[in-house]
């Protein structure tokens, strides 16, 4: 099951279109990532002060699908989708909560991150870290796998 | 020749990092964007206001060469890459300025938009304003290739 | 009993002094006036939609006691202090929640706003949010008046 | 004579209200102390990574008196008012340049700073910058009373 955070839109994250300003959906990709993290059993603060690593970005992306407004509650899906050598990506989805209980998508996107000391020398990422990515890579692949199952339902019963 | 804009690097923009907040470049590819529009002859503000058009992003992306820091000079290039119905491309190129006079890669990028009335709906973009969209990136294109052809000049000679 | 909101700080609120950069203290300020407003039962984005009344801000002022850093949870306590004609006034503690349960505080300010049409000119305040702002008020003081009476009971017991 | 620095008003900076949001503000004033001081014959960033001193703000206040808009074209004007043992004040001044060359006043602060080393233990300001303050303290108050010379000057022709 994919980790997902929830943030409301604040009036700051508006801009004069009425809808959120672009580059504050990199934010919320931001939280969705470190949230991940967290409920992977580590805190992207402690790796960054006690094993002296950093996850600065080298690419991001976004593709936008529907405007988000002031005060919506907007959640934040984040999966790993790739680990290899210093090289971390993760992709994002992000949607609104309606008040019937369905999901409007906002946004799409992906970020791909190089591990590396505060110094900025590429490194390996601390191994317990490594290995609650992988874990959670595998998740995300099963858990597709499974609504995959889920979809391909009707058809097999037809 | 490509419209340059400037920005000093704002205290407010870095993080704990040490650089600049990944999300901030995309606010320089939009002063690059609105900067080049004033040196076609028009403004934005006044496109919004007066011709009820306005241009919401769809896709952004970046990729970040070289991290930009605290009081860095940063040259902001934009330049019009499509213009197909109301479809409008832009590409961006961020540099530093270096104290020899040498300029340093730091990020590159694209965004994507569709010309919109205010309540979102898809319109032409005002003739003019395309006019000049068009004006530009022909003239990006003749730069292109100027620079292709002095890029190859030594090989030639030789 | 004070309204309190909570927030994770982000990466992006950081600067490079490793402190949350001190104008996003009032973004926290915005979000705690919103809760307090959510939780005496109205929206202010219904306010702004509905009734064509905003409150944009004609003074702020923040004292900064502690740094937010970043991955602090920080608590926002928001109170109306004054509501007289077109002018409300409120008042913010921002505190850190440590992890022995104790709290440690990090600003204290207050901003004063004026009810507005969205043409900027003054109007009263739609009758019922008017109600519900002078009700937290005077529930305000008795939690105050409740306070100091715990506060002072040792000092009448001697 | 004042150091002004010139911003344009972002499409970031402006939220829902059609105006600047208010927090962003201060992060003029930022940029305002920070070209002060470069005028003064220093960089803020010189100081911190030189002299392991930095400026973290402990009060920060803002009067607001009229909206600005996108693509307005910001004057900063800062003044340092007080330098006494490692407490520093400046107060700010904003106002916007109207197309008849006239300028409206946009807001009005102060911050209040602590003269800090990276661990945020009080310190000195190094010598230099201490005397550039002062100078600049001078020169101000010789301006002001020059300005109050010539308000002065009519009414002591009549």
């Amino acid at each position: 099951m994919p980790i997902v955070s929830e943030q409301r839109v604040r009036y700051a994250e508006t801009d004069q279109m009425n809808v959120v300003y672009y580059a504050n959906y990199l934010v919320w990709f931001e939280i969705g990532r470190v949230e991940l993290l967290r409920a992977l059993g580590f805190d992207y603060k402690q790796m960054e002060d006690e094993y002296d690593c950093i996850l600065p970005v080298v690419e991001a992306s976004c593709r936008y699908r529907s405007p988000a407004r002031y005060d919506d509650l907007v959640q934040i899906e984040a999966d790993p989708t790739l680990l290899k050598n210093s090289v971390l990506k993760f992709a994002y989805r992000l949607s609104r909560k309606e008040a019937d209980g369905s999901a409007t998508l906002l946004a799409e996107g992906e970020t791909v991150h190089v591990v590396c000391t505060h110094s900025m020398q590429r490194c390996p990422m601390p191994r317990q870290y490594e290995q609650a990515i992988r874990d959670a890579m595998q998740a995300a692949k099963l858990d597709r796998t499974e609504k995959q199952d889920e979809t391909q339902e009707p058809t097999l019963q037809s």
